[in-house]
């Protein structure tokens, strides 16, 4: 029987709060001590990557009061409820079913007297049979000639997701010769947005994919109307260069103008929605279908491994039972992530959107205010720029900020430079291995603005390549996580009331119906 | 006389502590007094702009004991100084003079026995001429070809303010028939990051701008080895697409590697070189000399504003006090930069630099420990789609985020589409007017999930375009408001000997001279 509770009734939450500062960081990650820490503490994940978590200011006796708590707090018998299709999004009276879309842990689950398994496992074979046709030629424009760039329109879920994605693979796909289609993606409502991508590319050679659940998001249908207007003062026809990705239930869904629709539901919420239609159709088309199913794979391995109730074989259970510690017990408010990979130059913007908009919450699952804080600030940027740049306050500023790196022994494109007896891709992994010790034991100085305090914990997620299987493992490990914090915290992290007002308020605005405040800001923004 | 005393020793600090949670913003920002202090609390920035600053949680008290602050901490006085060529970087024994390359506010800073201003501006003559001599074609490739790409090498502030820059311009310019090379930017020691940009260049018709103050960044030497093994294979003369933009005791300053070089000095930290020849160079080849030229005026009238002692006529100074008391008396560990405007994608990574390598410090300009905060954390991304992603959490989260908007009334290419009665420019401007009251004031609702508590401030800043002026005064702006911050923490903003650390380790892993968990974590990843 699963009981929701808020995080601080739970006894672990007790003890824990007594091992506030327990690790010495810098005693423990010196010498012969850090290099044990580096071997005991590490946990593989899927797809050949590994979580390692030496530098975290954790030791046994932490990992047990943090096990109690993955224990007290059922959070192995509650990710069970999901995948076996239980209402989670209390909130919106939904299933929570991204994994599906990728594997089947559990039972079958049916809902709308559909197999979702099933439902989802068809949708990604018409996006494949579709791609495999315009890759074929089989579908071209009006001219004959074949598609050659895809453009994603889609905003939030529908945008960061699927974009971070396609970067990430990017470089790796070209090397692979698996790079079928370009691909662009048009998300702002700043018209700046749609201009500036229309103009770097063919439209008469260009499919474009609307991404919208609802088939009215207002930023999503405008910018599709752009696009259609550019089509039309091209002298094409938009119909045959849409598609659509959507709810079957969406006006959108049955449309004679789009070529295609492909669906999704209402119990993937758009943050979970990579690897579903959403970022499925965009990713079939620039990659192919295999290069799609492979990144499937990958996250469905994590999933498997996300479902052991030990947090000592568990990265997504332990990582985010760690980030408790840090964030309720240590009091850190915000946690960087810093990934050693160009490719993965948007995914922090990824994670922001997942895990703010999870778990940036102050009510709990039955909509009582919790007296504990939750979701942190989440932000990051490629290292070494990060170096460079912000990493200054990370090492010497008055609060500390959690890291998340993540690095790769190889590189994706396959070509590198030999400068003063080190790679360039050498040079990058050197440079995280010495950040995590930078950051964790520091170093005194006589000069103290010269000083490092250290005690400044980070973890590292290691992979041998960036190639579709890690990075699939890599979504659904921080979606996990994600996850398993929400239930820590009692949160519904699959709802969004956050985003409602302001829409309501922008929709015065346009219509004129406002006062006070609201008008002066209209009138002086010229609306 | 100018004392440097820390912000806790200040009688205005102790005032301030004393006006905790002293406005409730949600009544304050409420029907007619709302509208009042729309009107009431705005300032001119430069180049048209303003700053409003209404739904900041200040009345006329906490104004008062602000500018109680500005006038105890001599903040006039210390920019005056620093403007006047004293030595305000006291640990790198250097002047300050990032102003100096775009006005001169004070008498003339002599230095190095030369004129600073003259110096800076003849550099500036140098950098027009050459972009002037490749737009004529009179500079050009072996094969008596135009270049038609200019690709800047370097990295933190040789990168992220300049590539900011640009992209800010971009649209503006292509608008405006301007635009006369494209830009690209190389900065990552990942070698997957110039690989990228190579393939999606002709080398044969691009220009290099290797940027390193000191000539000896390892980052920006590797990937200029990176770029001539690239000119070389393509069969061309390395010597003949390079320029360098350095200080002239570089190494790289008198070679005939390139076929010009552009000086900047130590007194121009990297984070802010923009308006030197690190931006300098680029921007004139990209849109010409005459655009950052312009871009220079709006920058110097910003600076010029920030010389006047009154906080209600100093837009800069207003916005760093508000800051300081969000950060030290309400206790807010963050701050979001939020522009609608989809070309200042990257501003926001620029002013991340900017701030938290500034001000990220907790040691005086003494070198003392200080016992208050200092900088914050600073992330951000475009409007409207920061709305479809991390905004729950700036809503409904457990901690509080100030916010930074800016808006423009009208949009830079021109392009735009009519949708429900409104354009797409129209929506994103309603969008933030609307986000600013959502913020402020919140909404009750009986379904605690529904309900925002309001209370969490932002200010705004609007113009009427984003044009270079408006660019200019923008930078300058958020640079006057970090000095202005690091001279009441007591700081010294202008050096980051938190960088140091990671850079030594670095090294030493490269040479396999490590032991205990940095060898272990080099090992891991294959060094």
């Amino acid at each position: 029987m699963i009981a929701w509770k808020n995080y601080d009734t739970l006894q672990a939450s007790q003890k824990l709060a007594g091992l506030k500062d327990h690790v010495n960081l810098q005693k423990a990650m010196a010498g012969e001590s850090g290099a044990q820490r580096v071997e005991k503490y590490a946990v593989n994940m899927a797809a050949g990557l590994s979580y390692h978590y030496a530098a975290k200011q954790v030791d046994d006796e932490v990992l047990q009061a943090l096990k109690e708590l993955a224990q007290e707090a059922q959070l192995t018998e509650k990710y069970e409820a999901l995948y076996n299709g239980e209402m989670i999004n209390t909130g919106e009276k939904r299933l929570v079913l991204h994994q599906l879309t990728r594997g089947q842990l559990g039972a079958d689950v049916i809902a709308d007297n559909v197999n979702k398994r099933e439902f989802y496992v068809q949708q990604q074979e018409k996006a494949a049979a579709f791609a495999r046709k315009v890759h074929a030629g089989e579908i071209k424009n009006a001219a004959g000639e074949a598609f050659t760039t895809v453009v994603q329109i889609g905003i939030g879920g529908s945008d960061l997701g699927p974009r971070a994605m396609y970067i990430a693979l990017e470089n790796w796909a070209k090397r692979n010769g698996c790079q079928r289609m370009e691909a662009k993606f048009i998300s702002n409502v700043d018209p700046d947005d749609a201009a500036s991508v229309l103009k770097s590319i063919d439209v008469s050679r260009s499919l474009f994919v609307l991404v919208s659940k609802s088939g009215t998001t207002l930023e999503t249908l405008t910018n599709e109307a752009f696009v259609k207007n550019a089509l039309k003062e091209a002298g094409l026809d938009p119909s045959r260069h849409m598609v659509a990705v959507t709810s079957e239930t969406s006006p959108i869904a049955h449309s004679s103008d789009y070529l295609e629709a492909f669906f999704m539901d209402d119990y993937i919420g758009g943050r979970y929605s990579s690897t579903s239609c959403v970022g499925g159709v965009i990713l079939s088309l620039a990659f192919g279908p295999e290069v799609f199913a492979r990144f499937l794979n990958g996250a469905a391995e994590e999933d498997a491994l996300a479902a052991n109730p030990d947090p000592l074989q568990n990265p997504d259970l332990l990582d985010a039972l760690i980030g408790v510690y840090e964030r309720n017990v240590q009091g850190y408010p915000a946690t960087a992530v810093l990934p050693y990979s160009q490719a993965l130059s948007r995914f922090p913007a990824h994670l922001q959107q997942l895990d703010m908009e999870s778990n940036g919450k102050s009510v709990n699952r039955f909509g009582e205010k919790v007296d504990y804080v939750t979701g942190p600030v989440i932000f990051g940027e490629p290292g070494t720029n990060g170096q460079h740049s912000f990493y200054q306050l990370l090492h010497q500023g008055t609060d500390i900020v959690p890291l998340q790196f993540v690095g790769f022994r190889k590189n994706q494109a396959g070509m590198d430079v030999d400068i003063q007896g080190s790679t360039s891709q050498q040079k990058l992994c050197a440079n995280v291995a010495a950040q995590i010790m930078a950051f964790a034991c520091g170093k005194e100085d006589a000069n103290p603005n010269k000083s490092f305090a250290g005690g400044r914990p980070s973890s590292i997620i290691i992979g041998e390549e960036l190639c579709p299987e890690a990075l699939g493992a890599l979504l659904a490990h921080f979606e996990n996580k994600v996850m398993f914090q929400g239930f820590i915290w009692n949160l519904n992290s699959f709802d969004q009331e956050g985003v409602q007002l302001g829409k309501v308020l922008a929709k015065r605005v346009l219509a004129h119906e406002t006062d006070g405040a609201l008008k002066a800001f209209s009138d002086l923004l010229g609306i």
